[in-house]
């Protein structure tokens, strides 16, 4: 049987365009939503997108039940409350790939700064927050919603930051399977912070560039 | 007269490539060092390589007092006595480019992490101890000694912060005289702490990928 990956908070732009690309790779994909008629909607929209795709829609709780893998896509303002509520839920085994990085934009601020998370990193809030035996690596969170959303390669490097080889190997699987998108090993989880830090560089790049899809490659690497 | 510029730290690895870059580029240098007999022997070295050059030493007040710009390439753990130590010496409208970022390997740690500074980057703490009428940007975090050292185009772009535009302006002169780089507006000085630690994440893929000289671009913005 096919692999189903869920992408919680599937129904907003970021959630909506990995749900888009790895649907378009082949995957099996439920999308997640507080809104079980909302995930719908969206998985609706996407299948007319992807022909032949395998996409459906669920509540959260419903979708993680479901899966082998799971997208955290929520806002960084939901993530807490929304991993403590799938808490019991989760099954062991599940790889969990945190894309959610800790802008100031969440409590109202500018989506140029990042807010401090207590743990390091949203990503070391999120591991906090996962049963053990859920296997967690943190990516993509530099892969803006727009460059997602269209079908044009990306021009963006995604680095791979986590504490366990299972997880991170399955993020640069999932990394390679969207065109453009390198995977670079980012080392620990703690590194995250960092990653997390980058998105919102980007997105002073793209006020000051007037553009949408500033990412980031890196040079000197031996690799093509 | 030609500007001067002084390279604070000039004696070690990352102020000698900076030097040797901006003297190739045909500006005038002082070596700037606690002993003034270690900057001389530095600037004599780089005589040597860069043919016609004009490239002096001197203790770091002394080279302070006769520069137009100063680039701060110290350790982190050196800066903010060194800049209490000068607080008296700089001429008002001196240039001042912040190069540092808080590695934690400044106090013994790793050069993969960053420490926390109160004022939120070096940059910011550098800011604190300069007296008012100096200029300050903050730029070449990323630029690796080993990269610099040579005397191949750099793959590299350098993002420039600050709140003092004069300031900015310079430093993008200067990144713009180093082949391969190119000078990004990284926004406001408090960005600086983005900067800074992406020193310490590539210095990690470094390790990882067992390279030198890990580089940064950024894609997407309308620029060649």
């Amino acid at each position: 049987m096919a692999r189903t990956i869920t992408i919680l908070g599937g129904t907003g732009p970021e959630g909506t365009g990995l749900a888009y690309r790895l649907a378009k790779a082949g995957e099996c994909i439920l999308i997640g939503s507080r809104d079980a008629a909302r995930a719908q909607e969206t998985a609706k929209q996407l299948r007319e997108r992807v022909r032949g795709a395998q996409i459906e829609g669920k509540d959260n709780p419903s979708a993680v039940a479901a899966c082998d893998i799971a997208i955290l896509t929520v806002p960084f303002s939901g993530a807490a409350g929304l991993l403590k509520q799938l808490k019991s839920v989760w099954k062991p085994g599940t790889i969990v790939i945190d894309t959610t990085a800790p802008l100031a934009a969440t409590i109202g601020g500018a989506a140029t700064r990042v807010i401090g998370v207590w743990q390091g990193s949203a990503a070391e809030q999120t591991k906090e927050l996962l049963p053990a035996g859920v296997h967690l690596a943190a990516a993509f969170q530099n892969l803006g919603a727009e460059s997602l959303a269209g079908d044009e390669p990306v021009d963006c490097d995604v680095l791979v930051c986590g504490d366990d080889e299972k997880a991170k190997q399955v993020a640069f699987e999932l990394v390679g399977k969207i065109p453009g998108a390198r995977p670079l090993n980012g080392g620990k989880l703690e590194n995250a912070r960092i990653v997390e830090s980058l998105t919102a560089l980007l997105i002073g790049l793209n006020m000051r560039y007037k553009v949408h899809g500033a990412g980031i490659r890196f040079t000197g690497l031996p690799l093509k």
